[in-house]
């Protein structure tokens, strides 16, 4: 077995309602000065935890309105926000909200900029704690070392990845999530699955993540049409946290591959949300690279409901299980569906064939060829 | 979904001559007063670990030469030679030698005594750091919040069980585990067994730990036989600490059940080995439990191996294999053949009966005629 670092938060808490017991946690009852960072739409839910522990707390709130993957200069305005430095960052929201707040909880001290950290294991020991609270189940940035940050003048992505970004203490509560609208679950949905399937057919596959890989595949595709048909589902909603949490718990140790590589120009350039990118994506790029590896494709197929059991048929049909699923979510076929020009297509490969990083990760090598035909098939 | 609360290692460290890392863990980097408690067969082996260390931090090194469970007199022995406080405890061991790291990490400030926190959830905030080198595939006890310690005068077993004495690291490497003898290697890995089983069949069983019940039952079933027959071979061993990990993941959320209740006596008066009892107890303790959830028992049978479709023929299956797996690790199938007389059986089931903390959490009520029955099938 290839040597493997896990690196996860010390207290996973899993359950209906767990914002009433959120105040006892003990990171919160050892701190002095809390800062709350939360995604608007919480804002409102959120004030049954905040406005009782100012009694006993120096307590800021940061709301985070605004959409899309958090910019430079937006990380930049929340961190001028804070007043003194935190004894513990609490956030609340999706994979960008949970992203700020990680950062905020490492560079809260000031001791390091923004840019020193950009890239692996550059931020120093972090001393603030941070608790994080998904209220998507997708990019499981709860469980993960990366924080991701768009340039708004480049529209490149940066990573930070980092053991110091992965939380302390992590609360995955389903009562947050059953307002989130039917489109952005699906798409969440999707990007939480894309993390586990390419995880599990990535070349730096581990026994020890493919545990979390194959159950999370399993969970988000017996319970995503559900939580998309009726947002209130509570087992539904629950299934798809933890499968995204174990989709994160993937991003760590192996990471993503082709599939995240050929979405970073839709998001960049487009604008296209991550999850419908990765969506996308997500079937062509299976079956791109199933033959070199037919047993770890087969695999992924039969957690996604497949029976075939010749390889060959079960690959077939996981990829027709991938595309039935995301079509009967919402999710658009075609790039040309959702505003984008079939000349982008040398501009979307050029920027996939940059992100060496992931594309390194990928089962089969992917030329600029292969890239062009893939984004093909989606016109 | 239940509520749930998992409290782990933020990082888990897994792979083969990982000591030679050990020194660069942030804990040691950022600790100055080391103590490291070892198990007297690595005392020698971890010494190119510690030598180095001594140029620059202060290194107390404690030996642990005992066999069986720790006693209250042994821990106060161990925690009366701390000289000073230490920022950071290491312990290499099995169980009993990592429960008392724990308890050293606990109690080293010497702020509160053993006897004060007895019991459930009743340890202070740790600070002294705690790392934790698994050197046998059993207790799990790097992974759990348990700490067992034997009173002589009594032969009773108290648990500190407290989320306190969950590790900070942990660092699972086979090469420890190569010279462990081949009688203790069987003991160990059919206790990690039954903590997977007893999990996973528990009334307190949740799908976030069936996980790992379910994985630990199949990478012990599938490597406690290679591992007995070669004690080197690196690939059964890592597979047999990765299933012990998983099982003492098991143990903080749901824990054991009547096997381990009715293990208590055995350990305590006749100081028969913990992995040992449980062995012997396993499959009739299965059996007597399965009509109380036949699918959960079918379940783990197929871990085990079974292959019959019926459920009732699965797990009977299931009880066979358990047999024939001990039996082929050497592992004695009736008290006698271990010089427990008959006679002894009242005391036993006397003793079972006051593990109420245990045998609450078993699928089936067992009186203590049940528990009588049981001890009787193994005469």
């Amino acid at each position: 077995m290839k040597t493997i670092q896990l690196q996860l938060p010390s207290s996973i808490n899993i359950g209906n309602n767990l914002m009433e017991t959120l105040p006892s946690d003990s990171r919160i009852m050892s701190s002095q000065r809390l800062l709350f960072l939360t995604a608007a739409p919480l804002a409102q839910q959120m004030q049954a935890v905040i406005e009782p522990l100012k009694k006993t707390h120096s307590v800021q709130e940061l709301i985070y309105d605004y959409l899309g993957e958090p910019t430079f200069e937006l990380f930049g305005q929340l961190l001028d926000q804070l007043t003194g430095t935190p004894d513990c960052v609490i956030g609340t929201g999706g994979g960008s909200v949970l992203d700020c707040a990680k950062l905020l909880a490492a560079l809260g001290t000031r001791k390091q900029q923004l840019t020193e950290v950009i890239g692996m294991q550059l931020v120093n020991r972090r001393t603030i704690q941070l608790i994080c609270i998904p209220t998507t189940a997708g990019t499981g940035s709860e469980m993960s070392p990366n924080a991701i940050l768009l340039n708004a003048a480049t529209q490149a992505k940066s990573a930070v990845i980092s053991r110091e970004l992965v939380p302390d203490a992590v609360y995955i509560d389903p009562s947050l999530t059953l307002a989130l609208p039917a489109r952005i679950t699906a798409e969440t949905g999707m990007d939480a699955l894309s993390h586990c399937i390419e995880s599990y057919t990535n070349i730096n596959a581990h026994p020890v993540i493919d545990l979390y890989a194959l159950e999370g595949i399993r969970l988000i595709a017996g319970h995503l049409r559900q939580a998309v048909a009726d947002g209130t589902n509570i087992d539904a909603r629950t299934a798809l946290l933890v499968g995204s949490m174990y989709g994160g718990i993937c991003l760590g140790p192996v990471n993503t591959a082709a599939v995240h590589a050929l979405s970073y120009g839709l998001g960049g350039k487009f604008h296209i949300g991550h999850g419908l990118a990765n969506a996308m994506l997500l079937p062509p790029v299976f079956e791109f690279n199933a033959p070199a590896s037919e047993y770890r494709h087969a695999s992924v197929a039969r957690a996604l409901g497949a029976t075939a059991a010749n390889p060959t048929a079960c690959i077939a049909e996981g990829a027709a299980l991938l595309r039935s699923l995301a079509s009967e979510c919402g999710i658009p076929a075609k790039l040309s569906d959702i505003g984008i020009p079939e000349g982008a297509i040398p501009e979307l490969v050029a920027t996939a064939m940059e992100v060496t990083r992931l594309l390194n990760n990928n089962p089969r090598k992917m030329t600029p060829e292969d890239a062009e035909t893939i984004y093909r098939q989606l016109f």
